[in-house]
């Protein structure tokens, strides 16, 4: 089933360990989409201004991804700066410039309403709720956000919250909405607030589920927390937007399987794992650009491989 | 078989976020060594002082541990002083009194003599050596060591690795001691140094194993990572000697198997982890003294059922 995307589509100006690049494809709605368009249809909406250009729209719609929804504004596109020279694990913001994306009121195509998978991607909660209360209809939502909104936009957060199924952040966000060192107390406290999963990245880690004593979609009760690996990589590029990948392997899979079962999501943990690592392998989107669904595979039974208790010797 | 363990037997005063004590039983051989015992014969080669009473070798003893080999010195026994309050991730050192350990000379009792696997835990690499010296025919050695020898006492611990067959220290050890930010690359480094196999620890994270191209053991080549995860845990009482208790939890499961193979090493890893969550659940020994075989097997296989990518649902 087809998964709408609400986020950032942006242009990124990036500098890692192992080079610079400038007016680099990026946002969050971007790196979500290439990595779900493997699995199912993705539908985004975002807003983009007169630099976003066809070869920029190419680079979604050579997977399919429906770009009706995406808004063309007078003006230049949302653009991010950021280094990862002194810590490949933490971004340091140098620069955001909103933009187009400053004024940004998401408008839901009517082709897109039939839409029953919503991903809200990190952006302003109250964007996230407008595009939330426009479908009505959803089976199901998962979002992400980050320590910004979780600071200083806390009360708007909280009402998204209570629409999530399923929340995607890191470990430093989990325990930073919670307020709470533990991460196993910290994810409790996050389920008390609305969404019925939790799944926290922890980077180069791998990452976990929790789930909350309500069922929710077509599962039965789930609560045994899981553990997805993460691949050890020899070279990581740049990490911009592997954990929006991570969550586009993560959902798309979903989206795909006629049922929610804690097979689907576990395997579902894995898929994300599997994009999140391909994401971080070149700058930007280039390497999910080149990505077959083979590699996707092959990646897959690798991660099983090197987490799989019995190994035939 | 029967594991040989050298390393310190002390004396703890201990601060965590939940609570003081003083005078608690500790040291890299103690805990090592009740982990390993519940897989397999253990014997200690350390020292002790004055302070060391009966009652805390029976601490040892009614787990089966031969004590024959721990000498008891005039003086008092080493004394640790830590503090976890600030970061439960990482312990504080507020005193390190060495005491008797100043001055200790490893004998090997006669008794020891056949035991076909050693573990040097984490002491002046001198000592390692010496003890490996006096025992050429043991089948396997594992080992451990810590960033104070890492940084300041490098060319005596490089003769130790040579000797290793596994090498188990933390990421911030492994990153260290190969000069390499990245991981794999970092693993790389650390097994041309000399083990031949890595097992890495993430703390909360779970480990990591690496091996190198050459075969080890009864093993054939082994070139896949493998991760196991750890159990996210509601509290964490006292994070002292959780990497001990891993590595015994490891070693003990290896050298009660009859044969090194990639499904024993893995499972190895798991047993690693259950070791050391129930390590750290109360003070000291305190746990792993009351912990019985049936909790081991039944939390062996909770860790299973959170990292098992196929669910029955």
């Amino acid at each position: 089933m087809a998964i709408l995307v609400v986020g950032s589509v942006a242009f990124d100006n990036l500098e890692t360990p192992s080079g610079k690049r400038e007016n680099v494809l990026g946002g969050a709605a971007t790196h979500f989409s290439l990595a779900a368009s493997f699995f199912t249809p993705v539908r985004v909406v975002g807003v983009v201004g007169e630099d976003f250009l066809p070869e920029h729209e190419a680079v979604l719609t050579s997977k399919g991804i429906d770009v009706a929804g995406i808004e063309h504004a007078a003006g230049k596109s949302f653009h991010w700066t950021g280094s990862y020279v002194e810590n490949l694990n933490e971004a340091k913001t140098l620069a955001t410039d909103l933009n187009v994306f400053g004024t940004f009121a998401p408008k839901i195509p009517d082709s897109y309403l039939d839409s029953e998978y919503l991903f809200l991607a990190n952006i302003d909660p109250v964007l996230q709720l407008q595009v939330r209360k426009q479908l009505p209809k959803v089976k199901m939502v998962a979002g992400d956000t980050m320590n910004y909104w979780i600071a200083d936009h806390r009360a708007n957060l909280e009402k998204v919250l209570k629409e999530l199924d399923v929340l995607l952040i890191n470990d430093g966000e989990a325990r930073m909405l919670a307020g709470e060192p533990n991460l196993l107390r910290a994810a409790r406290k996050v389920m008390e607030m609305g969404p019925k999963a939790l799944v926290v990245k922890h980077g180069e880690y791998g990452a976990s589920a929790f789930f909350c004593d309500r069922s929710f979609a077509d599962t039965t009760h789930i609560t045994l927390p899981f553990r997805a690996p993460a691949m050890p990589l020899e070279e990581v590029v740049d990490p911009t937007g592997a954990g929006d990948s991570f969550a586009g392997g993560f959902y798309g899979y979903v989206a795909s399987q006629p049922k929610l079962t804690p097979a689907v999501f576990r395997k579902a943990m894995f898929y994300g794992g599997v994009m999140g690592s391909f994401a971080v392998e070149r700058f930007g989107t280039e390497r999910l650009q080149h990505t077959t669904k083979d590699e996707v595979e092959e990646r897959f039974r690798l991660f099983q491989e090197i987490s799989h208790l019995e190994l035939e010797a």
